[in-house]
C-alpha cells in the first residue's frame, strides 16, 4: 500500500470513529443545553476540517509494529488526537488573535458572533472566554478517549502516559514561542530549531508513530529510532508550513498570505531576512515585520526580499537537508518495505505539500 | 478521626506527593529552559496554596470504601485534582479579569510581570497568552498524574475515564456561566442551580469522592448516593463561596470583597437583589452591578441592600436546607460511623468556614 492509499483510508476511520465517540458523549452534554449539543457539534466540524496527519499517522504506527491500521485501540487514540489538536489550535489562536482557521471563522470569533449585546470589544472578550472553554472541553475529550481506549492495560496504560507527558511540553514550547514573539531581538536558527521541535515536530509526528507502534504491541527499543525520524519529519513540516504561510494559496492553506509576518513569529524565514536586509529594505522590513495592519503590498515586499536575498533558497535547503536525514532514517528502521514506502511517501508528501 | 485531624493530614500527604510528581519532573522540562522549570515552581507554589479540598476527599473516598487514605494511587489521584483546579482557576482568572487569586497575584498578572518591553497592553497579552499555556500544562500533568496511577488496571482505568468525562461537563458549565454573566436579564434559581452543579458541585466534591471510592475498591452501585451528597455538598460549598465574596475579610479569602458584583455574576445574591430592589435604591444596584469601577462605598451599599431586603437571610436559609439533607445522604451512606462522622465535620465546614 502507497502513503497516498494508506492515509485517506486511515482518515476516513478516523473520522468515523470522531463521529461515533462524540455521538455517544451527545446524551451525556446534552444535560448542559444549549452549549453542550452545540459545542460538540462545532468541535467536530473544526476537527473534521483538518488534515488528520497525527491521527493517521497512529494507525501507521500501529501496522509498523504488526498490529492492524484499523485496530480500534489506534483508531480512537488517532481521534484523541485530533481533539487534542484541535483544543490547541483554538487557544492558539485566542494568543495570535488570528480570525481564521481551517479555511473558516476561528473558534474564539465563531463564539463572538454569539454574544449577547452588541459587539465591539465586549464581544470579541465573550469569543475569547468561550473559546478557551471549548478548547479546554477538546482537550478533555482527547483524554476521555485516550482513558478509554481497549486492548491490554500494558499497552494503553504506557501510551496514555506517553500521551500526557509529551503534551506538557508541547505548553512549554509554545510559552518559547510567545517569548520569542515578545522579545524583539533576532534569534538564533539553534533557538528556532529548539522550539520547533518541542512545540511542533515531537508531538505531530513522533508521539503518534510512538503511540501506534506501543499500541501495536510494537517493542520500545525502537521508540530512540522513532524519535529521531519524527523530528526531522515535524522540523520539515513545520519549516514547509512556515513556507506555505509565506508563499501558499489562503484557498489551500486556509489562512491569509503573511499573518506569521504580520504577528512578528520567528520563523527561519525572519531570522534570514532580519540577518541579510540592509538600508531600506531593512528599515520598511522593521515597519513591516509584527505589525498586524501590514498591507498586501508589505507582504508582497517581504516575499519578494526573502527570494532576492536568498532566504528562500536557503530555508528550502534546510528543510531537503532534514528531508534527506529522513529517508536515511526510514531505511533504518526495522519494519517491513511496505511500511518504508509509506514512511517516504509521507516525508515527500511533507516537502511537497501545498496546504 | 475527625474532620479536623483528617483534613491536614491528608492534605500534608497530597503536598508531599506533589512536590515528589514535580520534582520528577525536572529533568523531562529542563529542556525547555527558562520556562520549564520556572513554570513548574510556579505551578507548585499557586497550587499548594489552595485548600486542597478536592485532593483530601479523593483520600477520605478510598478510605471509605475500605482502602487507605494514604495509599499511593488515592494520594496521587489527589494531587491531579489540585493540579487540574489550577489550571482551571488561571483560565478562569484570565476570562474574568482576576487580578488576584489565593492571596497573590493570578498567574496571568505573575507572566504580565514578565512580559520584555514597556508594559501596558502588550505586556497584559503576553501574560494572558503565557497564562493559558500554563494551565493547559497544569491540566496535562493533572492527566499524566492519572495515567500513571498505581494499582489494578481495573480500578485505575475507570477513575481515569470518569475524571476526564466529568471534566468535559466542567467546560461546558464554564460556557453556561460566562453566557449567564453577559446576557443581561435576570436568572431564575433554577438555573442558577444547573449551573453551579456543572461547574462546581459535581466535579469539586462528588468526582473526588467517587475516585477514591473506586481506587479504594468500593461498588459501583454506592456511585449514585456519593453523587446526591457531593452534589448537596458542592453547592452548599459554592454558595458559600458567594457569600465569602461579599461578606468574607480579604485576608481570609484571598480575593477582593465584592468582585462577584464588580463582574456582574449571576449569583444566588444578584437574583434576589434583582428582584428585590425599588426605586432609587434598583437603580444604584443597576449601575453598580457587573460595573469593574465599582468602589468600596458602592459594595458597603450592595452588602447593606441584600442584609435589609433579606437576602442574605435567603441564601444563608438555601444553604443551611442543602447541609440538612447532605446529613441525611451522609447519614444513610454504607460505610463506617467514623467516616461519617469526618463526613458530617466536612458539611460543618463548609457552611461555617471563613475562607
Amino acid at each position: 500500500m502507497t502513503f497516498e492509499a494508506f492515509f485517506p483510508a486511515a482518515g476516513e476511520r478516523l473520522r468515523r470513529d470522531l463521529a461515533a465517540f462524540l455521538a455517544a458523549k451527545r446524551p451525556d452534554v446534552a444535560r448542559v443545553l444549549p452549549w453542550g449539543p452545540d459545542a460538540l457539534r462545532r468541535l467536530e466540524a473544526f476537527t473534521r476540517k483538518g488534515k488528520a496527519v497525527r491521527g493517521c499517522l497512529v494507525a501507521l504506527g500501529c501496522e509498523m509494529a504488526g498490529g492492524r491500521a484499523s485496530a480500534p485501540a489506534a483508531v480512537r487514540a488517532g481521534s484523541a488526537f485530533e481533539l487534542i489538536q484541535s483544543g490547541l489550535l483554538i487557544h492558539d489562536d485566542i494568543m495570535d488573535r488570528d480570525p481564521r482557521r481551517r479555511g473558516g471563522p476561528s473558534i474564539h470569533v465563531q463564539y463572538a458572533r454569539l454574544a449577547p449585546g452588541r459587539g465591539g470589544a465586549e464581544a470579541a472578550r465573550f469569543g475569547t472566554s468561550q473559546a478557551i472553554c471549548a478548547g479546554e472541553i477538546a482537550i478533555f475529550l482527547a483524554f476521555e478517549a485516550m482513558a478509554g481506549l481497549p486492548g491490554p492495560a500494558a499497552r494503553t496504560t504506557a501510551v496514555g502516559k506517553l500521551f500526557a507527558s509529551e503534551f506538557g511540553l508541547v505548553g512549554l514550547g509554545q510559552m518559547l514561542d510567545i517569548e520569542a514573539g515578545a522579545a524583539r531581538r533576532p534569534l538564533t536558527r539553534r533557538r528556532i530549531f529548539a522550539i520547533y521541535r518541542v512545540k511542533t515536530a515531537r508531538y505531530s509526528f513522533y508521539l503518534p508513530l510512538a503511540a501506534g507502534w506501543l499500541l501495536g504491541g510494537g517493542r520500545r527499543s525502537t521508540l530512540p529510532a522513532l524519535e529521531r525520524l519524527g523530528e526531522d519529519l515535524g522540523l520539515a513540516f513545520q519549516i514547509k508550513d512556515d513556507e506555505l504561510g509565506l508563499y501558499g494559496r489562503p484557498a489551500a492553506t486556509g489562512k491569509p498570505v503573511g499573518s506569521d509576518i504580520r504577528e512578528g513569529k520567528r520563523t527561519l524565514y525572519a531570522a534570514g531576512l532580519l540577518e541579510r536586509a540592509r538600508g531600506a529594505e531593512a528599515a520598511r522590513l522593521a515597519r513591516v515585520f509584527g505589525r498586524p495592519d501590514a498591507t498586501a503590498a508589505d507582504i508582497d515586499f517581504v516575499r519578494d526580499l526573502a527570494g532576492r536575498l536568498g532566504v528562500r533558497d536557503e530555508v528550502r535547503g534546510i528543510m531537503e537537508g532534514l528531508g534527506r536525514r529522513a529517508r536515511r532514517e526510514i531505511r533504518a528502521l526495522p519494519v517491513r518495505p511496505a511500511h518504508k514506502d509509506i514512511l517516504e511517501g509521507l516525508q515527500a508528501y511533507i516537502l511537497d505539500r501545498r496546504g
